[in-house]
């Protein structure tokens, strides 16, 4: 794609200054720029990189005139201009208009005109496909599905039946959405669930088979939220297991059976919520994070990298460690671990000291 | 499906109270349940939510009369009558029986006459697929492999050559069995293996390779071995990773080469065993539990989420923590690292204390 | 395949002692080696096992005529042999020669003649596939791709448009390369920024949503690098997002957009690391380990299981424990925290002690 940076500044609600009909055809890192390009130097760090006679994206209060720049867009929060910017040149995975040949598609299916489907796509009955959605190759969609307006669904992507897909989602590729949950039980009661009434205590030990309990609800997924690569979001035993608008999904995150994910959330790598958890609106877990089963995590809580959350967590919390605490609490208490060695020689020293009181005090 | 509660009760071996003459078409959360929808009331709380003129499933020693339903189901434990009861109502994923002309399938292989092929599906020379067998849409399956009676393989599933599955197996969309383990070797003694014998010393750093140990073996399932989706369990060396008879295996778990896993274990999402390690029986690891390579993890140890075991377990111990502990040994250590900052101020008074009786000490 | 034990000898420069004229098929344990197999007995205690009359693959200095063996090879370095006798062994996935005539390929796109492409490929526009290079079925490639010479491409994996791989690269099953990195801006300072630069404050929580910043990079793999089953590299935003030559990756690894590793690398099962990290050379993780965004780890760093780094590592150090600390601190700490019962007794003692020592005092 190519626009002038006359164009792409006011596609960017943005400031230009220079020659505005120069043509940009892409963007690169500062220094890395070549022809057509226009080079990202949102900080001084960067702008320092600049060959002069070039575009550039600038930071208010910079200085085009003094970088030697042609032109320049100035913007007051860069990182939000990235946001417009990437979208501006982004092609794209590439999905051919129409419904390609090899497509295998239920004749009860329903595809609005100017969806695409890839090759090799199968789409079971009942399925209905909003306007403007791209599925690419070798997507499976099963019956009674329904895929939003303008969804996007990478290749490879595993959708099951009775799934509900809002208006712009994206679908990253090998994403699974409605696989079976991870719900069994025991005729007898399991040492499981013994060690979770006595915590920790087991009477007796005995053979236990697993009986699978099926999941009839669905997934319901709201408008704008995305899925990264990979990612697996188990349907519902009896309700569907709900992930709310606009909230954004990263690869390798596991979302349980039943779970109950609000809008706007961000959902790091490697996630994992254990079935039935409920989390609220605003929640940002970071890598790795794991959240147990029933638990609830309440609005705008923000959890660091490997947190684990085994207990509810109060509106706003900010947690951190395993087991998850407020985060003043972690960095607290890791500085007493790294102190004891400190600790340690000054009880030392202090039995000494007062033996030797004792002592003297038995002579005296 | 549709049945009569009486059909229902009969088949959940329950008691039926009321009009047993009710059609029942499906099953919903308790005050949720619509026309001809049996509502799940297994606790008091959910009880109250009931609609008067239903049908529900009920904790014996329920009073239905009071709750002013036309018909109800009574069971001893509702979580093991929710089997039953999903598994009479799960459509499944609707994969249409014989086998679809898309399909390719090598001369070679022999498929049962009443196993179902969805479309895209490639089947390699010598491939036996069991009766019953439904594989659903763009399964790959290697030479040699063996898919016993049964068995259900959800769309996308990767199983690679050599590999056996036993009757009843379940695989979830996206699942990789037979991937290649990871298993390298440096031609001279690399940092990892210093490290090891050393506990943490190293002579000198050199530049090294990794060369490639191939995996020969293949993978064993077990008969009603469940596996979540985008799960991956690699082939072994030499001799086979094994999964032993009716283990549940949850989405995104990662089992390394020459594992041997046990009967009946529950391994829940995101666990990783590394490589040659050996899990006994009944064993229950919580979500984003690891597992070291080549450690052994006896019959019915429990681990609570996120628990990493880098040493032996013996038989039935729960375990907890980073490193792994015995629960209650977490528990204490745990309450002990909150505690230390009333221990840090104990000290500094006791410090100052012994300082004043030495002063005084020295003074008299 | 089928060589003599002379000609094995030979391909893994290594000692052969006895009858070199037989026929080797296969690789067995020790104890388990049926006709024709090669006995893999590299330490003593495997070598207990041998059954006499056979072949096996013997440490240096084993006594092969002691052992009533009809052939040995005796090799210096065990784990080293078994990387060539693995490799001598190993039939591969099986890709048929040739294109199918499923595969669905752009006419733009350049096949070497050698190239094998199996059943239900998509190749996109402008792809380039090197000589000897074997994709197997239902792989995607994305436009403007290049994949090396003899690169092999497991059943089901996603490649992305503009991504390159290197020569000899392995792919393993359900792989997706190049996927959109997780990357979003609020309009607003969200709470994240705020949070990191508070150290846990907040000012006032509010309602926010997310903007995608698109990914234009792609992704650069180099010469011999491998991937594990369902792992996940994603694309970089504006630059590509690079794995360097050598670096091996097991499964259902995740690696951010923008992410440069370095070469020879191991990244075990289940890591995660965070965009725009930056991983040295030889720098080894253990399963589970987990790097924060815009980090730096230097290189020949090694990292134990389930280590979390949230800070700069410095190069060739020995990782361990969450937060990542020097692993000799970990082990010090951990003994810290488990001597923790007796510290809080003795200072009860001292307590007690003082207290008496002041009455007495205040008696006097």
């Amino acid at each position: 794609m190519t626009l002038t940076i006359a164009e792409l500044a006011r596609a960017l609600d943005a400031r230009l200054w220079g020659d505005g009909s120069l043509i940009v055809t892409g963007a690169a890192e500062a220094g890395q720029a070549g022809p057509g390009q226009i080079a990202l130097a949102t900080s001084s760090a960067y702008a320092e990189k600049l060959a002069p006679g070039g575009m550039a994206l600038l930071a208010d209060g910079s200085d085009p005139e003094a970088l030697g720049l042609r032109a320049a867009i100035l913007v007051a929060r860069p990182r939000l201009a990235m946001a417009g910017l990437t979208r501006a040149f982004d092609p794209g995975p590439g999905i051919a208009p129409g419904i390609h040949p090899s497509a295998v598609i239920d004749p009860g299916a329903e595809i609005a005109p100017d969806a695409a489907i890839g090759p090799f796509v199968v789409i079971g009955a009942g399925v209905r496909i909003g306007a403007g959605a791209r599925i690419a190759a070798h997507v499976s969609i099963g019956a009674g599905t329904v895929i939003g307006r303008d969804a996007l669904i990478h290749p490879g992507v595993r959708i099951a039946h009775d799934v509900t897909l809002g208006d712009r989602v994206i679908l990253n590729p090998g994403v699974s959405i409605g696989g079976d949950g991870f719900s069994f039980v025991t005729p007898e009661k399991s040492g499981v669930e013994e060690i979770r009434e006595t915590l920790g205590g087991r009477a007796e030990i005995r053979a236990q088979h697993w009986t699978r309990i099926h999941s009839l609800g669905g997934v319901e997924i709201g408008d704008d939220v995305e899925v990264g690569a990979n990612a697996t979001i188990d349907r519902g035993t009896i309700r569907a297991t709900r992930i709310g608008r606009g909230t954004k999904i990263d690869n390798l995150v596991q979302i349980g059976h039943n779970c109950v994910v609000g809008e706007d959330c961000l959902l790091c790598g490697l996630v994992g919520i254990a079935g039935s958890a409920r989390i609220g609106n605003r929640v940002v877990l970071g890598g790795q994070v794991g959240v147990s089963d029933n638990i609830f995590v309440g609005d705008d809580v923000i959890a660091g990298g490997a947190t684990k959350i085994f207990t509810n967590a109060p509106a706003g919390r900010v947690l951190l460690g395993s087991p998850a605490v407020k985060m003043e609490t972690h960095v607290e208490a890791q500085k007493n671990i790294r102190r004891l060695p400190r600790l340690y020689a000054q009880v030392a020293e202090l039995r000494e000291t007062v033996k030797k009181l004792l002592d003297k005090d038995a002579r005296e």
